[in-house]
């Protein structure tokens, strides 16, 4: 750091992204759970028709485009909050809703950017570990009177938490906002956010970047009551209002008009999904029950860390975390029925070196 | 504001930006600061073919942006720092930079951004009020201690102070940044990008939404020496690493390889904003010296609220402020010789309603 650097934030740990490999032909890429499937080309066709002159601003309210999301979401545009990812949303809710008094909670393990969110927004924070077998305590939650986030499917775990006990602990915490973060729920099939409307404190955040297949365009959102949204908005003019570019606008409001093949994709990664785990647990994986685009797997006889590096040698490229609890798993993306193919004769020949 | 929403942000002004109208063919749009020049043909089809497929995250260093955009500044490129827009730039050197014993510092009359971004940051800030003339005076910015923020051209009046009046400024205030943004810099030819290497606290902020017909792309970005650049990036990191996302990229690229179009529209631009300037003041306004791609401009006879509605009424949007020392003027931005000519017209014409 430079001597100019506020020593405010001496104790921030940036999030440490999944590499991204400049050279994709050398990389079967199952390490940052993308979509395997690019958006469809009646979907770019349709973007390209629907992009504003890019000499003059985006539109700061992105009207048009949360105008089809509410459609499909089955909310109010009011109730939705878009952002550049959802990463964004969830750093606004981390200034927003979160100081001295109202602190933070979160799992020990689950998305790593929370604890950075938590730093770069000076907010206090406590962390709850998970249970032995990765899954939240509900009760761990209930009534702390702490700002609440829980990503559900949880990550890197993919385990999903049912709709009835995140109700529990959004209404045992009614001064708090409880932050429900559901970039995977699209593969569960869990979400919570119809209970926006019975539950002030709520807020649902999701983005296009994995079921929408639009990593690469950035667009997240969040749902909540009005009012919260209005909080939501006023931090976002204070900081980036036209944090939505032109381009990405189109994209979006094109890939939701073809929602048939959003969702025939989710059907085909769940299938592989349920492959994928058969195939790792007959080869004598623990696989966590999943309900996401990914899984998180170990086997009792290879490392962690020694899986990875074994699985980048043969141009596979997974996600490994080295914080204790989880160092001898990997967080595998599923991919198209291929690529997971290739993982399995790598995990093959790994296992037969072992 | 909900119950909700930390009572640490209970000053905060959110910034409001120009309008925006949807319906872009009801009006000549001269309000904000955008090129009337779209990026040209061949850059858009140079985009396409540079595009990363959007499934995929985007590139988080942006390797090739940053090397293209080097060669073309002159500058190594871990001197500089990619972001949504300038202001995220902007809002990260108000985070880093500024703290209770390294107060923020900016003249009255400036980007609107500035006070919304400190209050955002929590951070403490003084004013420093121009002159009468509108200039800013070196000498209320010499060693005073504070961590500055100068544009350059001044938002909304227009007036460049030279490079030699801000190396005195940078070189008085060697503990704290000295942020220069120049966001207008191409149209007044006046830099400070070669003191980079001589001043390790100066960051200077530039922006691909005025001269390089981007505005729509969101694409701004920093320039210093490493170390500072290095600690924006720690902030990014803990922040949104995949903050620019692949189409920005790819149009950023695209128009970096058209500098010869985006340079002859310049030129358009300053002999535009000759001429508005010259036909306004024979029509009796007070128009200030402009270096940027707009004029700020009073009628003593028109307040102007009042010409900045009437001209709203013929289609042709201008942007007015209430702040009391700069109400009786509107900020014009220069477009095509056709929307000056539209402009004139509208002049004339309300001038004889008067």
């Amino acid at each position: 750091m430079s001597r100019y650097f506020s020593s405010k934030f001496d104790r921030l740990t940036p999030y440490t992204p999944g590499e991204q490999p400049s050279d994709l032909s050398r990389f079967v890429k199952l390490n940052t759970n993308e979509s395997p499937f690019p958006p469809s080309e009646a979907a770019m066709e349709c973007a390209r028709g629907l992009l504003r002159p890019l000499n003059l601003y985006s539109d700061t309210t992105c009207g048009d485009l949360r105008r089809e999301l509410a459609a499909i979401e089955h909310v109010d545009p009011d109730e939705l909050i878009m952002t550049n990812g959802s990463d964004e949303v969830l750093d606004y809710a981390f200034a927003c809703f979160c100081d001295r008094d109202h602190p933070a909670a979160f799992a020990d393990i689950t998305y790593g950017f929370y604890p950075v969110f938590a730093q770069r927004n000076l907010v206090p924070y406590t962390v709850i570990p998970l249970k032995d077998d990765m899954t939240i305590d509900p009760e761990d939650y209930t009534g702390i009177g702490k700002t609440i986030f829980i990503a559900n499917p949880n990550a890197p775990t993919g385990i999903t938490l049912s709709a009835d006990a995140l109700e529990k602990i959004i209404a045992s915490n009614p001064d708090n906002v409880v932050v429900v973060d559901e970039a995977y729920a699209d593969f569960s099939g869990v979400t919570c956010v119809p209970l926006i409307r019975k539950y002030p404190n709520l807020l649902v955040t999701r983005t296009f970047s994995k079921s929408r297949s639009l990593a690469g365009g950035r667009l997240g959102y969040g749902i909540a009551c009005k009012e919260l949204i209005r909080d939501l908005e006023t931090f976002r003019y204070s900081l980036n209002p036209y944090n939505i570019n032109s381009m990405t606008i189109a994209a979006g409001i094109a890939v939701l008009r073809d929602e048939e093949t959003v969702r025939a994709n989710i059907a085909v990664i769940n299938a592989n999904r349920a492959y994928t785990t058969e195939e790792l647990t007959k080869r004598g994986f623990r696989v966590l029950p999943s309900g996401a685009n990914f899984v998180f797997a170990m086997h009792p006889d290879i490392p962690g860390g020694v899986l990875y590096e074994k699985l980048k040698d043969r141009g596979i490229l997974v996600r490994h975390f080295t914080a204790e609890r989880i160092r001898e798993y990997n967080r595998i993306t599923v991919g198209t029925k291929e690529q997971m193919d290739l993982l399995l004769a790598a995990v093959d020949e790994i296992r037969k070196e072992n």
